[in-house]
């Protein structure tokens, strides 16, 4: 990623832009040689504006597969750019799987990844085996055995609060892995799904879908309530069988300070 | 389509399948050349099975686009077949965007087109030009003027009761076009939708998506309410301009007698 600026260079203009995508047919935000990426087909778009190359800064670096209806990025264009025609151009270069919410340029420092607070995400399973609806498929992981809610709730709540979370993060580059685990609960809503609500500082590469696979482990009675405990204590990779998939996460807000 | 057999042939078992579809990738149920259709995906799928060629007969035609949550088959397999397991291995054989949901094999003269009663679809709009959610924009239509559902509501409320509908019928085929609408009214729901809910005892071709059109002309404006009744009347065309693409809709249930 590209060294964040703290204002735009002269003769640019900041934009905070909001957008919404189905993951399903992309290998995730970040750009990659030869891949499908969501970064790629925005700065595409956003050149093809702008006349002009452009680098994008993403507050949740989404992995393949996985959604957001509420995910952030900013973006400095030249000053001239017709920043009221920015929404309808993007969305109509765009396919119908990205869309742009809002568009708003900021004389801030106003940076998408640095100035988020925190990220929310929710992670939705059809369990015990039940078919999976085509018209509500694309959001959703199947799992075939049923899991207990409130087990799925008591495990979630031991990763509440500040840990190192080395154990739930697939790559360690060396750098922290302690988070703020803010809020990790579960619902099974009137259509049957579970529905868990997550969020925190920030996130390290599949820390989320380690976090959904370790309480889903004891909510099927793998494993019991210590293994969780003794998880965050040892520091012990969680198994990569054991990393949920993709498809059922949404990343749907970013909060920042006050009207930021 | 061939002819429906009132009992299955000896040595045969007359299975009711319900299943949902996603029907964006397909050119509706009713098998083409060269095109990928619900019902050869399905056929394959059964004759894989059974090891035999099938026929099934469908309760709801659907056009291309066109989507299922509700939909019902019968088909006549040799009566060595485990029936039990053609669910489960259906949905194994088939792609995630076609599901079934039920298998029941049955000892009476059922048939999935005759038998029914009533077929009951809806048609989803986002109208005002809002922005389509990506993860829920399958079985929605976008439009872009905004739409009254109270004019909606006057509108639709003049086609209910047993009509000609030539005028909303795209092929004639020297068949009668008399059909009994039985239900069709709107409510905007609280994500902002426009949903229909339409049933008649049986529609002709294209018929749902051309009584929309109709509805939403008059809706926004171009067409007094007048204009309905005259076109019920007169029997004039609806104009091709007016029907309502197919992924607005989904065929959702199928009245059969009793426990048909």
């Amino acid at each position: 990623m590209s060294e964040p600026t703290l204002y735009p260079e002269s003769g640019f203009l900041r934009l905070r832009i909001d957008l919404a995508y189905d993951g399903t047919n992309y290998s995730g935000w970040a750009k990659q040689p030869d891949r499908r990426t969501i970064q790629e087909e925005i700065e595409k778009a956003l050149a093809t504006i702008t006349r002009c190359p452009v680098a994008t800064i993403v507050a949740g670096r989404t992995d393949a597969g996985v959604h957001a209806s509420g995910q952030v990025i900013h973006v400095d264009v030249p000053e001239t750019t017709d920043t009221t025609g920015v929404l309808f151009r993007l969305n109509q270069l765009l396919d119908e799987d990205i869309r742009i919410l809002k568009v708003i340029s900021l004389d801030t420092a106003f940076n998408a990844r640095f100035s988020a607070i925190s990220r929310s995400y929710i992670y939705k399973i059809l369990d015990a085996n039940q078919v999976l609806s085509p018209l509500h498929r694309l959001d959703v992981a199947p799992w075939y055995r049923q899991l207990d809610v409130d087990i799925l709730n008591t495990a979630s709540a031991l990763l509440i609060g500040q840990h190192d979370f080395a154990a739930f993060c697939k790559f360690s580059d060396g750098t922290t892995t302690v988070r703020n685990l803010l809020r990790f609960d579960w619902i099974r809503d009137r259509d049957g799904y579970l529905i868990a609500q997550i969020a925190a500082d920030a996130f390290c590469y599949s820390m989320v879908r380690n976090l959904v696979g370790a309480v889903v482990c004891v909510a099927e009675g793998r494993y019991s309530l210590d293994w969780i405990a003794a998880m965050l204590a040892n520091k012990e990779r969680v198994p990569d069988s054991l990393v949920f998939e993709g498809r059922g996460l949404t990343l749907v807000h970013v909060q920042y300070p006050e009207q930021a």
